[in-house]
């Protein structure tokens, strides 16, 4: 039980298309293993994280791929997909291999690659993690998707615009100082309140970006981190995956993730924590909205009480309990495929003391990534090993 | 350990265009879950191989998807693709969850929808499977792959195409019987040498076809079964799996399968056996130069005398080691996300006693299901649980 983290890495987030995916993630995975004494041919499976490399890279089967371009093609490999919470599920994946005794060591990763093609191919293609038959035949898109779900809490709660801003504002701010960031620059809250909308009440910065981008993870067994005399810092104490109707338009309660708050429950009872325990989140934050659905669903604070949480600064670098000091989503930016195991990346960091945006003795962090508009959530539970 | 398989079932293969894919997924899935005395409610998770919905459905997030049509969405899901291996690996994926303590009963399947779309979109869709950047776009799509690989190997062994074509008369025989298989028709020998080339020495019966299908297995954990008074009559004893380069120019060996041969021989030490305790395989015969790989990577019989295993009967329905009973793909259809777990519910039938094609005395049965050319290669070992 409790697979160890002995290398973590991600590329920097953005704009990548001098590169291709296979180079991009090899990028991330010889950065993460190049943290450990260990060297590729140590690996025994890679898992990868990928959305839409079908649709902008004319490229499926990248689990092999991957693990051709490191050297190691011999490997067991798989793709693992689950919409925007692939590599997240990627990760659960790993684990599971290590804990069933068929792998000490898993590279996995995630990567995807968004720019080159095309907003409008990229568009499409994001909308394949909704129901096509119910919800993009109609002309739904994400961002009027999490704009229902943004309405739906809005009717239920007293949130308003300048509330959902403030995710945008605070983030925008945490990435300043995130060197893999996309967006290193603050926006006001008058910025973020008077950009172009996208689908009110969501405008421009209350949705994250398209991004290219690779995030790894070496995974170990404690058994192999022994015999090799590794001493990771970081464990993954705890997961939990949990799902919900694929359609919005199925759930009872538009404006609640079901499935996150499911998978955190699972995860915090098999790590053996309270929400109160936690240090530091980093939570999918696609739209402004979904990380106040986030936090409730992490039981950071009680339902329609996420808003009062961000604007009170408590979640903030300097907060409570800190909440996407990466930037999340918003600022740091979502290569849909990279995002799970992005953020197992920057939890790591604040573990092992090193985050850019460091929260004094981070001893228990969470990572929250979620597929489509909830139908899928994954929620990680890493510890300082010791 | 040991997982067992309570419920195994595949549609028709052929043409469904009047369905969409989560209705053949779910006709799949009742008729699994319906074999034994469950209810969709007692699945702890839905794992789905499939490999094209992007392309021909519009449609990603597919586990997440089977989950909610079934009426169990708040379950985890993933969807696991390996190109043509997708479900073969899906099931691998499936007994580590079991292993891992994650899970006590998955509902295991795949599906792909291949005919509505149209036969253009599905030679590129398909195309995704091999080295985009090497192959795709120096014009080679599978069959002229496939075509390679016969040449190398027709050029080291004294093999013709009237040997490659035994295959295709062999599995089509077999699939006369077969009530779900694509072509319920026999082929002479003489029909295949003369058929319309495809990718020369390859004709059109050399080939499999485009197929619409699903298939799904219920997999269970033996405290499971103990508990619930559930006696499944096969076991998966035994997995191995294993990779290669994605792109064929980079083997030594452009006419062998080096990772089948790995995932074989580490199937077969989980499994404790050997080549010879086998009473009938079904392999990934995509096309026919790719039994006679198969069953030399298999250890059926030395490197080179494929075709004289073929050719002799000795694979034949009533020969010593029957492959294929089910007609393979080049009889039963290809419906490339639901083939790996197709071959699991063809050998599940064969140890039930209860195949088409039965092979008398059948206790130990094996899987081979390839990704691409061999870059991905997943073995399965079932035997009688007892």
């Amino acid at each position: 039980m409790t697979a160890l983290i002995a290398g973590a890495a991600s590329t920097t987030f953005g704009k990548h298309d001098d590169l291709s995916a296979r180079e991009l993630f090899r990028d991330a995975a010889e950065a993460a293993i190049g943290l450990v004494s260990l060297t590729a041919v140590d690996i025994d499976a890679v898992y990868v994280g990928n959305f839409m490399g079908a649709l902008t890279d004319d490229q499926g089967h990248m689990g092999a791929l991957m693990a051709d371009y490191l050297g190691i093609p011999d490997v067991p490999t798989a793709t693992v997909e689950s919409a925007c919470a692939s590599s997240g599920t990627a990760v659960s994946r790993a684990v599971d291999a290590i804990d069933a005794g068929q792998a000490d060591v898993v590279l996995v990763g995630g990567v995807e690659m968004m720019y080159a093609t095309g907003i409008a191919v990229i568009t499409d293609a994001l909308a394949n993690a909704a129901d096509n038959e119910y919800e993009n035949e109609a002309g739904l898109t994400f961002p009027g998707i999490y704009a229902l779900m943004a309405r739906e809490y809005m009717n239920t709660y007293d949130v308003s615009e300048e509330d959902l801003a403030q995710v945008a504002v605070k983030n925008r701010r945490n990435g300043v100082s995130n060197p893999i960031s996309q967006f290193q620059e603050e926006v006001t809250i008058e910025e973020v309140l008077e950009a172009r909308p996208i689908a009110p009440p969501l405008g421009l910065f209350d949705c994250c970006p398209i991004t290219d981008g690779a995030s790894a993870l070496i995974v170990v067994s404690p058994e192999f981190a022994a015999n090799h005399g590794l001493s990771p810092d970081v464990r993954i104490a705890g997961r939990g995956q949990a799902g919900d109707t694929l359609a919005l338009q199925d759930r009872e309660d538009m404006g609640r993730t079901r499935a996150a708050e499911r998978a955190a429950e699972r995860a915090y009872t098999a790590a053996g924590i309270v929400p109160e325990d936690i240090d530091v989140c980093e939570v999918h934050d696609c739209f402004t909205i979904a990380e106040l659905l986030a936090v409730e669903s992490l039981g950071l604070c009680e339902r329609g009480e996420g808003a009062t949480l961000t604007t009170t600064g408590e979640t903030a670098k300097e907060g409570r309990i800190p909440v996407n000091t990466s930037g999340g989503l918003i600022a740091k930016g979502h290569p849909v495929g990279a995002t799970g195991v992005a953020q197992l990346v920057e939890i790591v960091k604040q573990l092992e003391g090193r985050h850019p945006n460091q929260v004094p003795d981070s001893a228990i962090g969470v990572t929250h990534n979620v597929g489509g508009s909830g139908a899928s959530a994954v929620v990680h539970v890493l510890e300082v090993a010791g």
